[in-house]
């Protein structure tokens, strides 16, 4: 007997019918694994991604190669992924820090760029070496010149739920970060769990103040990590709250070097799995994504973290 | 500086006040095992379990020992386990799959006890050697007696959202199998989703069709497998649908047999630390409960596939 196809398909009210995912396995993903992957490889996966379906993929980092070194292909790389864009069909993202970068990346063709905030001072000092606010004033030049080129922008905000030195962080100072990036011209935000100590009250929480100091959530995307387990129940909480576009990184790549933990970004996988059993669009080929994600982890020398992926590929 | 305790708590409305965890893991969680754990350690586990807060610990199974070696000293461990129980703050149910386990296991002193049905034909084969209405005609005279003798019967209803060999298992035939333990006499179903196929909006729907068939919400609990990272989502979307009691198993011990996956029960830190940010009492002390699966994982020789221990006993 051929078993029908699972998970059964299940719509729950209060749902969108369609959910973007934004792919971060090749930047935010690799970025914080510790072997450093050949450019053949990740332009090989960046094109399996889209194979399989996602029509976002964050790309590499355009920082300085002393900072990133797992990224300081990004030269080499983006230009081997030009026959995506030029499809219209995917969008390829790369994170600039800078004007510097944002210039490298504009040089190379690149119609979409993120910079990287922190809502918490402790963090900003960390990985920026400034406050929150001369961060803030970075990147405010970056966004400004990018949006006069017409790129689309996106905030990455970390730290939103909880900052490892700093603990508990209240909801007024994410929501004051946010208006900031916001403010200087951010497309979209991403609100980022780096930790990954959120809950679903809180996801919710953080959602009503920033629809309450007026910014719309279909600006807003969300970024959980699966440190506690909670990444996808706090997906749900924030698509109950009318997010459409979510974060996640195929095969669960990644990880916060803080946490000092095995587990990392929301898998795909485990993400898409919920949004097809939910009837919630994707445009994403599960089998082909966990294909991608086990030649990935062959690769990386490590089983992936994602439940989905390891409960798919050791089917009989 | 010290951060402050996380994860914040940021209740969410709609959600219960408290939560009653039915804790799997010395009868679920060590059936499922390779290892067979000395009853000295079984003992100890149980202890330290209800130390940390839980106040229903399934502890065994009166099964006929050729079927579960693993439990087969049942008769041993019971004994040990007689002071919790005499300070009546814990509740200690057992497994019984005929006559001949319930008399076993009242005659060692059990209050509570649990049927184990199948929702689906090919498992009840496999499992029970039996048909579905066979299965029940077997449970019949079981529930009867134990409800003479005064005790709580919980009667689990196993592949309630998906089944390895059949696939999809349609809704009435959950409802149907679920009215028949409730009609029997059992006073809590626990709704199994045996291979972790579930999603959230398929745990609304049939607890909706249940409700819709009378059976109450407050006779319901849920158990869910981690198989495809979905267990903490449904776990949320039974919440929300008014359950308020989860199965859980310690450091996310045991699962399926048959899924062939490395992950099985929901893991009960992870559930802990959704429900402490939610603000839902559950009584458990969440760094008792994590020292208590790390202890265990040592003596089985391997780690916890829970996130939330993994997290917890890495940290600095």
């Amino acid at each position: 007997m051929t078993p029908q196809p699972l998970p059964m398909r299940v719509p729950a009210a209060g749902l969108p019918a369609r959910v973007r995912i934004h792919e971060v396995g090749p930047r935010d993903g690799l970025q914080n694994e510790k072997a450093t992957v050949p450019t053949d490889v990740k332009a090989a996966f960046v094109h399996r991604l889209a194979a399989a379906g996602l029509t976002t993929v964050e790309a590499t980092s355009f920082v300085h190669p002393k900072w990133v070194p797992q990224l300081a292909d990004a030269e080499d790389l983006y230009p081997r992924l030009a026959d995506l864009t030029a499809e219209g069909a995917v969008d390829l993202p790369v994170l600039v820090p800078n004007i510097r970068g944002l210039e490298r990346a504009t040089a190379l063709g690149a119609r979409r760029v993120a910079v990287f905030a922190s809502a918490t001072e402790t963090f900003a000092r960390r990985n920026l070496n400034r406050t929150v606010d001369e961060s803030l004033a970075m990147f405010a030049p970056v966004v400004a010149q990018a949006k006069n080129d017409g790129l689309h922008v996106r905030g990455y905000l970390s730290m939103c739920f909880g900052d490892p030195w700093e603990g508990r962080v209240p909801l007024p100072q994410v929501v004051r970060t946010a208006r900031a990036l916001a403010d200087m011209g951010c497309d979209e935000l991403s609100l980022g769990d780096t930790i990954g100590v959120a809950t679903p009250g809180h996801v919710a929480a953080l959602l009503d103040a920033l629809a309450q100091d007026g910014i719309p959530v279909d600006r807003l995307g969300v970024h959980f990590h699966d440190t506690y387990g909670q990444a996808l129940a706090n997906t749900l909480a924030a698509l109950q709250h009318g997010v459409t576009t979510v974060d996640a990184s195929a095969g669960g790549l990644g990880g916060c070097p803080f946490a000092r933990s095995a587990t990392g970004n929301l898998a795909t996988e485990d993400l898409v799995w919920m949004l097809q059993g939910l009837g919630v669009e994707t445009g994403v080929d599960l089998d082909a994504l966990v294909a991608t994600s086990v030649w990935m982890a062959d690769r990386l020398g490590r089983p992936s973290p994602s439940r989905t992926v390891t409960a798919l590929s050791h089917k009989e």
